[in-house]
């Protein structure tokens, strides 16, 4: 199956449908974040560091490094995050920009191959950001949209993909470094966006033979516990083929749907990396106290009998 | 699309692919739990009346009353459990014992259209309880294994599965009236445990046309944190077609699973249930005090914009 690599200097991730889900921290990006973006225009880079420290200790496999900033010298900014960034640790990283020189900037001072988010259907985009991918040896985020707007037909979008996938193999970029990326729509607004997406990774999956991500806290937008829907939206996503996701690993909940769905694809051998992190009891809720262990202990053992059916594994 | 119509005297519940999942309370099982266990055998189910109260409080769509008790009266003991939890609620039942004479005696006393729990592919489970099935207009669980065992082959359950649907025809139960349970094993002791039914369900569905149940619980079995396993399951298992599950609703983890799993399948208009369940702020952890809400606030501020490609719905 199709292995997409990214790198550091020193370190490789890779996506594959027979491998791991990739999760991408979308921290550092200062769009709709008021603070870090004035800190970042005025070249404070401490929340910055903060949000890598964090990421990597919630998990995260790679970042996304996105300085969006309005009026902002956003090519020099984006450069220079990226940079501290990689000084700072060695997980790949996810390029993100929506101007072409920013993500060249990127680029331009990059160590490894990183993937560079993103390019979609549309002409003057691929003809701009395809070249950059292939100079710097990169992979790319293919986004399926094109001047038409986002379809909601599921096989138009996949037409999209394709097309960007066959004009990438033109720039001489294989398949195997693009990830299409399906456009989530919030699920609020949008009733079918689940089931279209679904539809559309099964295809991107078994016909384009291509890895996949999306920005998955788009689906929860304007629900009351949202985390709760991006949680079980990604667990369906990489039940349908979704190989990796840009995502906040800050949410422990959100985190455990992608571990759990890791689990449940076979991709966490023994459940070792399951085990490792969940092995330990959640810390007490207040006045819990000595009662809580039992409590636990008791409803462990109800429901390991509640299935007559249920073989206990030795 | 397949319906399945389980009924009690006044209300029906539909299994259907183009439905909301099904949530069959597991709770009232004496099966590991020693002192309902002796409470049941002694005439004392208030215990019984508790979970009862309990799981519908907590969603359950239905309930299974099972009240497999070593050593004592199970038909007796069953169909006094069936007539009581009827005298309480009128969410229809799942009527669950291992022992033909039990399935008779609930059969006997209970008001509407129960499921079955159930049979297999053994052919001396199936010329005992299909008849009593077609007798009592019931529909039935047909698990899917038979005199050698459980196999780790989805395709050879698939075959057990469709030739239990066929015998059930020859006694004049249609295929809308047979709920496949894949068989679901522990995943720390199978890994591949979880694609293996994941792509049962969907030959269930596509080919068999059948609705499809499963005790979830035995996922996780032997887990750390194991209500997490359960419940990315069961969103993962929704997304492969399963159409109801007997579970424990009594976690709201696993609950929130299902619902946004509805949210996710289009199974849930303009999103109405999930908001009507989660629109409440969660209770306040001790020492959160007034700062907790606005710390909530800030994060959905952050999330909404995290992602430049958003677009917020109006």
């Amino acid at each position: 199956m199709t292995d997409t690599v990214i790198s550091s200097a020193t370190r490789e991730v890779v996506l594959g449908f027979d491998r791991p889900f990739v999760m991408i921290g979308e921290r550092i990006n200062p769009t709709g974040r008021k603070i870090l973006a004035a800190e970042m225009a005025a070249g404070n880079f401490s929340r910055v560091e903060a949000d890598v420290a964090a990421q990597l200790a919630a998990g995260a496999h790679m970042l996304d490094v996105n300085a969006g900033i309005p009026l902002a010298d956003e090519p020099a900014i984006l450069a220079k995050t990226v940079q501290l960034v990689q000084s700072l640790t060695d997980v790949p990283l996810s390029i993100d920009s929506s101007i072409v020189a920013a993500l060249e900037a990127g680029l331009a001072v990059y160590k490894g191959k990183p993937l560079v988010n993103s390019v979609t259907g549309e002409e003057e985009r691929l003809e701009s950001v395809l070249p950059l991918v292939k100079k710097y040896g990169a992979a790319v985020v293919a986004i399926s949209n094109d001047e038409t707007g986002i379809s909601e037909d599921p096989d138009v979008r996949f037409e999209v993909a394709r097309k960007i996938v066959h004009r990438a193999a033109d720039h001489g970029i294989p398949a195997s470094d693009v990830v299409v990326d399906p456009l989530v729509m919030p699920i609020g607004a949008i009733n079918q966006a689940g089931v279209q997406v679904f539809r559309l990774l099964g295809r991107l999956k078994n016909e384009l033979k291509v890895n996949t991500t999306c920005g998955a806290s788009n689906v929860s937008f304007g629900l009351p516990a949202r985390e709760g829907i991006s949680a079980v939206f990604l667990s369906m996503a990489i039940g349908a083929g979704m190989t990796s996701a840009i995502m906040n690993p800050l949410h422990e909940e959100i985190v455990k749907a992608c571990m759990g769905a890791d689990v449940m694809m076979g991709h966490d051998p023994d459940c070792a990396r399951w085990i490792k992190r969940f092995r330990q009891a959640p810390p007490l809720a207040a006045g819990g106290g000595a009662a809580a262990p039992a409590e636990g202990a008791a409803r462990g053992r109800r429901e390991g009998g509640m299935r007559r059916r249920t073989q206990a594994p030795q």
